[in-house]
């Protein structure tokens, strides 16, 4: 057996498990005064603190709140580059000959393997820093079969959760021939990153991939037995979320307009709508109706969206933030879907919540509830994680 | 001569400063491949690194980018307890029977001196990671001579640039007798507190204090040497810019609702208007209109109001991104504001700018431009901090 790790003086943890000992209301179901014993990378027994059983090794985390690790269910993190100048050219309505995603791609081809893994890198250490404990991470800046299986395999080296996004845009060299670049996304761009992907993802928009591409590159993952989601009414109404209800998508990324149809396909289907609030901030874009979403009955998620060229941030926190503030969640709200519900997007069980089998992934938070993620925006307030049961130096030195 | 430390190897350095060698346009002055030689607390030169005169310690920063330590001009520091509940309540729309700033009052006086000083300098130690090299730091939650008194000797321990709230709102004891506690304000308690505060300072605002009572404040604590400022017009047009500029205030705070005259006002009288987005955004308010301001050429500071009410964050770099994203501000604009901006509204001029002769107070950015801090909003990217010449020690580690 492991040697066990007890986690207690935990003022206020939010377990996302009804069946959690003393667990208060939906949709976090906080205990108070808790304890986490954790075997290896596992989640052993979750309970009040008076009633924790013995371990090898005890950490007092002195009335501070625990919350499961964030489930980032939607991060472009393998690009060369950054888009500074393009930002900053946006926000002040100055004129800027942008290239928009094809300098990054321009940028992402020219950049080696190890740079594109060191940058990678760096941003999954950022996410973990301020409490992300689980990443997916797509491809998409490559557009090319060479190009999109070497970013893939980057991502490989850092999470489980890889997406195959060949269809982010028509690669520059198919300008003139959208369907022959759908035949090299269903085809021999398949052919290389399928053992690299968990999912299939497509831009399915207006300018990038309609319906019927949309379709057709979906499916061809699909029948290689990759998971389906879909970038989906991001920029407009449109058939996104449609096709995602058609193709059984486990989620639908963006979800900023919808027609009432939409929600019903959402609901009817069990897709999760991950709504990506950041890309709204830094687009100045209005935001998802995310209590539309919730009266529905519609499972949401909330995740970053980290990308260099409209939402270049790596901070869960500050996406909860903008979802209570501009989305009008609740924290609680907030909180389930930056976990659980990024946990659901992603078809996972084993993360985003604090359970005996759970995986032992968590966030100890410098105050004493999670409503300060919201209460407190910008604010840094994650002081440590637990990843597999493995505590971060900051939190044992 | 006190031995010389070289900040070498900065990629883009932000001097404000219009007379730095090599220096970019208005505002922020920004050399490239730039380095800085501080000799005890204060800068000792600024150029090019190519040019950078020889030290007894280097330390180069790998490209990075460096800015003026930001300064925090409205802060809130010294009280007890926290309002989460409240602001939950405010967020989800539900009921709430908030006690308000009383709820604060009564958990300020009931807290010891000690108590008041560990919260305080959590606060500024946590500004400090992110940035924040000045900060202001107000009374207002005790409201009795004596609990205004011992909160501005916590805050004089902490800073030179302490204010003097006893102005807040009227104290609970007064309620029926607001014309008592103005007696008071201006007398035994300002008796107590002048000689620990810099600033005089009063909540000119429709529930607080009329223009008649903000004048008898200001005077009587500019009559025993203070300088005035005054929170004016942030819940309503009102006389609070108007008393500002008539009594020769260094800055306005808030200057969320303005007539034509008011702007007229501050621009005419050199009133400094510090804004305070984080207030807007934790009460779900319209922002200042930043660019009106601008135009008519008022000097515009950037501050956080960190409070436990209505604005709990202390992060400068989240206030930018604010400002950039729902003031319209440019980057370099917010930039400014947030450190030469704050800098006039605390009538410094040995901060807030990086040039031989002011204080060697900077922040070190993991990020090549500037414009990361609104780029890459709720993203920790202040990776260390020199403050008073003393680098930190993630910086030399």
């Amino acid at each position: 057996m492991a040697p066990a790790l007890l986690l207690t003086g935990i003022g206020e943890l939010v377990t996302n498990d009804p069946h959690a000992e003393g667990a208060g209301p939906a949709p976090v179901h906080v205990v108070r005064d808790a304890a986490v014993l954790v075997e290896g990378p596992t989640v052993a027994w979750v309970g009040p603190a008076a009633a924790a059983p013995a371990a090898d090794t005890v950490l007092d985390l002195g009335g501070r709140a625990v919350v499961p690790g964030f489930v980032d269910a939607h991060a472009h993190l393998v690009f060369g580059g950054d888009r500074a100048a393009e930002f900053e050219a946006r926000m002040s309505g100055t004129a800027y000959a942008a290239g928009g995603i094809r300098t990054t791609v321009a940028a992402t081809r020219a950049s080696s393997d190890e740079a594109l893994h060191a940058n990678a890198s760096r941003l999954v250490a950022e996410m973990r820093r301020q409490g992300t404990t689980t990443v997916e991470i797509k491809s998409g800046y490559g557009l090319t079969a060479h190009d999109e299986a070497r970013s893939l395999a980057v991502a490989r080296t850092l999470t489980p959760e890889t997406t195959y996004l060949g269809a982010h845009v028509v690669g520059p060299e198919y300008a003139d021939d959208p369907g022959g670049y759908v035949d090299l996304v269903t085809g021999p761009m398949l052919d290389a990153c399928a053992p690299h992907a968990r999912w299939v993802d497509v831009f399915c928009e207006r300018g990038a991939f309609d319906a019927d591409a949309a379709r057709a590159v979906l499916r061809a993952g699909a029948a290689r037995g990759l998971l389906v989601r879909v970038h989906a009414n991001q920029l407009g109404e449109g058939p996104g979320v449609q096709v995602a209800a058609e193709l059984g998508a486990v989620s639908a990324d963006h979800c900023t307009h919808l027609a009432d149809a939409d929600v019903a396909a959402l609901r009817d289907a069990g897709v999760v709508a991950t709504l990506l609030p950041g890309a709204e901030f830094s687009t100045r874009s209005p935001y998802p109706d995310a209590r539309r979403l919730l009266a529905a009955g519609v499972t949401v998620a909330l995740a970053t969206d980290c990308n260099p060229g409209s939402s270049y941030t790596s901070s869960m926190p500050f996406c909860i933030a903008l979802a209570v503030r501009e989305m009008r969640m609740t924290p609680a709200e907030a909180l389930w879907s930056a976990t659980a519900g990024g946990a659901a997007s992603l078809a996972r069980t084993d993360v985003g919540v604090l359970r005996p089998g759970a995986r032992a992934d968590l966030a100890v938070l410098d105050a004493p509830s999670f409503v300060h993620l919201a209460y407190r925006p910008g604010v840094p307030i994650v002081v440590g994680v637990v990843a597999g049961g493995v505590p971060e130096p900051t939190l044992v030195r």
